[in-house]
């Protein structure tokens, strides 16, 4: 069952129902201010960091699902109706909402008249635009009421949800003309205040929730639109809100429109006020004066959809395959900008208060995202290793504001060094800037200890290499990329954290996964080592690595898969030893995708074994079988109840490694098939189970052992999004940046025909046709760049070349 | 104008209209099962720990306003009501609500069916009982459903309001027969679960909200009841919840009376389990086989009524003021029990999650408290204690679920070591316990390095004695009483904490203060040392206080009234030399009742100054003017806009002691007119404006200098529940409990006329009458005890006597 339909030509994912299983949402704004928005116009907005700065107060897990968003309230005679539907959930006449790439726009009529709401964040620019447009399709005059709504949140957004005590006293504002000035804590330590206007002269307003709503009243029904007259409340204290009363009289046929803006203001801190106690407007008002009329609303449009369009375009294919043209050209990259953006904080499942950016999650999260904004990814790969301690080991997260280390998590993340490698090459690869290895980075964010950002990197490989266990294998640390298995922690009491209670890190357990990580990544440092001319330090990498490969044959090799890990005790973790959890999806994926057990036949077997035992209809689960009791020895991945998250759910993000290790063997039928299963254009027409929005990856699907088997949560913000582009853009469709030039060597199923690729890569556009006479799963017999044959399947790079037109044959 | 009226005689506020200004709440509970539950059945249940182990889900500060609860749906043909109006909201025919001491009563009718719900704890069980009696009034038969409604709170309710991306996946429940089990992370570390249950055999239930409220709807309008059939549902991760249907066919005239229970259960770590994977029901069925018929209801709410009266009849007052008479018998010693209980952790403003125990909140606590239940005053003394560093300081916190020191904030707070004399003087004082005094008590929890009680008394002395500053006054630390004078603090950016941030501690800052509590409290040491024989140590301390009382005539008056404090940089707070704040209430109370410059006349000057610069028709303000700008130098104080909390609100916890100041000069007019102003009882006409509870004290109302002058906010939970019952107990109508024996000295205002108390003191009850013939504020002039004239107006105590009668003439 489908609750709409994707536009391809608009790159627009159209909603049809506002009653769609979950809320189903989009993200806006590209840089520092962010709005999260709903099919019914739920969400919330923040600038900069979704825990400390956020401007709009949104309740997680409310009922009903999805209340406060940005509210406009249309009174027509005795009907009050909402362009989204929520929250007076009046039956309309027609709804639809289009999300697009930083925008969304709804469109809705009710009795005659039609409501147009167009949001979206102009570039380079803190602040949301709505543009209403009102048109009176009937053939009777009419004199609407339109009411704005939105409730402020009071800056920080944990404090706002717990400390009443204090917050209930603090609410202060500001009105003036048509704008509503947030300012609670302004006449302290803050700096900052917010913004709600609109271009227009109003009828009345209200800065008081209690007087807008009513007593007992939710946003469902306020009192003051049910009366038609908003109150001018000026709000002192409780919870102040801002909402406009604009009463519009609108002719058969007329249409109006008004421009509102939600933004965020900050001040020097010697030009906070304009008088004794009056806040300083001028910066607010520049702001303003932007967007006052429908041509600037339409320029600043434009200006976001011409950015998004060159973004979009670095990397675009045309294939027979509509849904895979869907999700590489828009929704897939468009989810990795995403994630780049708000690493896991804020999502309708990640409240943005909780976590800061991890390390691990950044570093992936960049490997789908290089390719769009080099020079973020640099700069946020340099960020990333400042809170690398000098063992090499390093925060597990960092603070987005501070850019700080967080040390209530602290580090023994023992996969995290190594990730630091992976997001580093990749950006190397993609922009051939080795200027970024000899700039001097700090350690701990100390510059009085800083080291060229190569040196991090072999600080990185050594960590791995001086904590091995007893079977030569990595030490696990805390956890490694699977965060729940926890080897060397034993919670036995509820509130601990499963990764940092206890010992925490141990001298035993080890993680083949991490393993396989070593042999892929410190191959490409090796790599980087001959870029930078050191061929004793490639040497001494790629010993080590043979070292590690040798290692996982010897005791990270089960017989038919690979073993997860070895626990504080020794035992095997995934293993046909174990009663429960026998195999894990992990080490199959990453191995093989380096290449462990390629030419011994084992990663063949491996692979069949995931087929054989983890797959399923709706994607690969993480272990089989699940955990039906705590284990102590093991943690949290075993405390969810089967089927959910890390214990036998299908855990999205490792559903490409297979695949990518499928293209390795290339098995091209077999990738594409495992792509396929979790691939959101795949699985639109089962919206109902799967409900979660389907134009964007979720972190989990239940497994088979769930109730709810085939349900997904934790949509949006998940390394799958990187990972499932990586896989689909340069395994599959096999455009693979390397040192030398993009290499093209697609692994795809059969029957997928010929197919072209337009490619940004350096200073070029790669126009690249594939052609599949053979109708083969992998392999390039030929290649012409310019019309020329060229022996293998790279294309020389060649500097300041702009074009290149490439034909590949396969067979 | 009222929402209500108080019903003395069985001692109840009667609630006539659900639509009060906001949630009057009362609290259910004892020991250590809790309930929130307001007028229109919101609120929820802990047990022990409101943080980490509560029962059901409340969303703060929700919009409509004090939604989640336990909810009681009734069906009748297609209209569905709730006894308590909420959530429907469906206009009912007859609503009452009363809030007893530890019960409440819903009464409500619709369409000629009448529910009355009575809830209450049992005394020593872990559950809530609501029974709920339905009658048909009508002339028709009747065919009911009647649907319960519970949200499940996994738990930890900080972290089910933040880590969805986990919490959505944990969910689990059991159904079996009418009891629906709520067993979320059972599976793993938790070893309690919870249970809701019904007497009678149920027609449905449902255990999934979304299942049971249906998409995008809230709990005004649960799907399953619109459509009169629970749908079965098993909850599996999402939000779970606890829902009954009972279809009730109710004759016209006929009564019928179902019994819920919601409860609490633990079972030991070899005993979690029936069988695989199912829990071990076997506590909860002994639970539950308590309270299957309205005979053992009656009994068990029988024997909770029997409690209260026995605790409540250790003081009453018999006098011509019926308000006095109600304050004191019932509603004042009622909340002084709550806030011993919950400390300032769980209330409709203090979210549960926040605070653990504050040291010198439950010092002062105890103060209102001791008399009640003897034995638990002297646990918490011992468990503050406990929490004391060796050099006297203390953590400012502790967690009630460890009883350990809460490290995130830390000692430093430097009036809170005196409060510890405070509290232990008055349990000695109480009870004649002086075995306490020679207990061993760890210090900061480390039984190696315990010391007696009286040497803990003795080091909280000498700290205060060891950190003076300039004017060899008491250094202030992060923050005396009023945590929100921070002088050695200079936060100057949002998020960092006005107490902990910077060096929070200072070699120059000093609080007259703590300068007034000293002498008090040394006064009370010196006593306990008498008592111990220790008279060198009395004579030391009282050398001790004399230099403090000598170092505030001499720096800390101000010429009109007492020096509040001097900052970090030496100058003055609270002075005349002051731009803003002035004057501060505190010295000028604690001083002055403390008897510093009583005989030298500054003590009716300080007063006299209060009257005319901090007076109101609402109560004492804390301060003026306002600060209307932030000091950086005085920190969270000026934070506030004007006229609220420390910024010039009228703080009530300090109003009875600028009433008992008032006693201490013998003016009883003046102190009674400062008891009425903020006594709930005499301000129940405002209640529109007041908006609390009109039968228990709010923390503050909001100072002339607000826009909502009047307003109260932070009902139940504040520290002027205790003063003010140790005000009109002790103090105005006092009784005051000495070492030697009850004193009886009394301090009211003319045309108060005779009155009589009954006082329970150690074994002995005492039935005391005051006559005043000659209509005078203060002054004994003779008594008699058991008939026989006695000099002074302390009554002998004399060991295992059980009555006394005393007659007391003022003159």
């Amino acid at each position: 069952m489908k609750y709409g339909h994707f536009d391809d030509v608009h790159q627009e994912y159209v909603i049809t129902t506002p009653k769609t299983p979950l809320p189903w949402i989009n993200y806006l704004g590209c840089n520092e201010f962010f709005s999260l928005i709903s099919n019914t116009c739920g969400g919330y907005t923040f600038y900069k960091d979704a825990k400390l700065l956020r401007l709009t107060r949104y309740r997680y897990n409310n009922v009903p699902a999805d209340i406060n968003g940005k509210y406009l309230y249309i009174k027509d005679g005795d009907t009050v109706w909402n362009p989204g539907w929520q929250p007076t959930k009046t039956e309309l006449d027609s709804y639809e909402c289009r999300h697009g790439i930083g925008y969304s726009r709804f469109t809705s009529s009710k009795n005659g008249v039609k409501a147009s709401v167009l949001s979206f964040v102009p570039l380079n620019d803190n602040c949301e635009i709505s543009q209403l447009t009102l048109t009176n399709g009937s053939s009777e005059d009419k004199k609407l009421s339109v009411f704005s709504y939105v409730e402020w949140c009071l800056w920080n957004a944990d404090d706002d949800m717990k400390n009443f005590q204090r917050n209930l006293s603090t609410g202060e504002v500001e009105v003036q003309d048509s704008t509503i000035y947030h300012k609670t804590e302004y006449r302290e330590r803050r700096n900052h205040y917010a913004i709600y206007s609109v271009n227009t002269k109003i009828d009345g307003f209200d800065t008081s929730r209690d007087a807008f709503l009513g007593a007992y009243r939710g946003a469902d029904s306020p009192e003051a639109v049910e009366n038609g007259k908003c109150t001018n409340s000026m709000a002192s204290g409780w919870s102040p809100i801002a909402s406009h009363q604009i009463n519009v009289d609108l002719a058969a046929g007329e249409t109006k429109t008004f421009i509102f803006v939600l933004g965020y203001i900050e001040n020097p801190e010697d030009e906070k006020w304009e008088s004794y106690g009056v806040i300083n407007k001028t910066r607010a008002k520049e702001m303003l004066a932007k967007y006052q009329t429908d041509a600037q609303v339409e320029e600043a449009f434009a200006a976001l959809q011409a950015y998004w369009k060159q973004l979009l375009a670095r990397y675009t294919v045309d294939s027979a395959d509509e849904k895979v043209n869907r999700m590489v050209n828009t929704w897939n990259q468009y989810q990795c900008m995403v994630t780049f953006n708000m690493s896991r904080s804020a999502s309708y499942y990640e409240s943005g208060i909780g976590r800061g950016m991890g390390f691990r999650d950044s570093c992936q999260d960049l490997l789908g995202f290089v390719h769009l904004i080099p020079d973020r990814a640099r700069e946020r790969i340099i960020d990333i290793a400042s809170t690398q301690f000098q063992d090499g080991s390093a925060y597990h997260q960092y603070q987005p504001l501070t850019k700080k280390g967080n040390s209530d998590i602290g580090s023994g993340f023992n996969d995290d060094p190594l990730w630091l490698i992976a997001g580093t090459s990749a950006y190397v690869r993609e922009t051939g800037d080795t200027s970024i290895l000899t700039q001097m980075v700090p350690f701990d964010n100390d510059m009085s200890v800083a080291a060229p950002l190569m040196d991090h990197l072999k600080r990185s490989l050594d960590y791995i290499i001086n904590h091995k266990g007893p079977h030569n294998l990595p030490l696990i640390g805390r956890a490694d990329w699977n965060d729940c298995l926890n080897l060397n922690c034993f919670s036995a009491h509820p509130g601990e954290s499963f990764q940092t209670f206890g010992p925490s890190e141990g001298p035993v357990a080890e993680s083949v996964f991490i393993a396989g990580m070593f042999v892929k990544y410190g191959e490409e440092y090796a790599q980087l080592c001959e870029l930078m001319g050191d061929a004793d330090e490639a040497a001494r990498a790629r010993k080590e690595v043979q070292a590690m490969y040798d290692a996982i044959l010897k005791d990270g090799w089960d017989g038919d898969w690979f073993v997860r890990a070895y626990d504080a005790y020794s035992h095997k973790v995934g293993s046909k030893e174990c009663r429960e959890g026998q195999i894990y999806i992990e080490p199959q994926g990453f191995c093989v995708l380096a290449g462990v057990g390629v030419k011994e036949g084992l990663a063949e077997k491996a692979l069949n074994s995931v087929k054989e035992r983890l797959d399923t209809k709706y994607g690969v689960m993480i272990l089989q079988p699940a955990y039906t009791e705590y284990h102590l020895e093991l943690g949290e991945v075993s405390s969810y109840p089967p089927g959910y998250k890390e214990n036998a759910g299908i855990f999205c993000h490792n559903n490409p490694w297979v695949s990518i290790a499928e293209t390795v063997l290339g098995r091209g039928d077999r990738a594409f098939e495992i792509y396929r299963k979790t691939c959101p254009a795949y699985i639109e027409d089962i919206s109902e189970i799967h409900r979660t929005e389907p134009y964007v990856y979720s972190q989990m699907v239940a497994g088979k052992d769930a109730k709810f088997y085939g349900e997904a949560k934790n949509s949006w913000l998940t390394g799958t999004a990187a990972w499932t582009f990586v896989n689909i853009s340069q395994y599959i469709l096999g455009v693979y940046p390397t040192h030398q030039g993009l290499s093209v060597d697609p692994c795809i199923p059969k029957g997928f025909g010929d197919f072209s690729i337009t490619r940004k890569f350096r200073e070029g556009t790669y126009h690249i046709q594939v052609k599949n006479p053979q109708n083969v799963e992998k392999g390039v017999v030929s290649m012409t760049v310019d019309g020329k044959a060229v022996d293998g399947h790279i294309i020389p790079y060649e500097k300041g070349k702009e074009e290149y037109n490439v034909v590949i044959t396969m067979g």
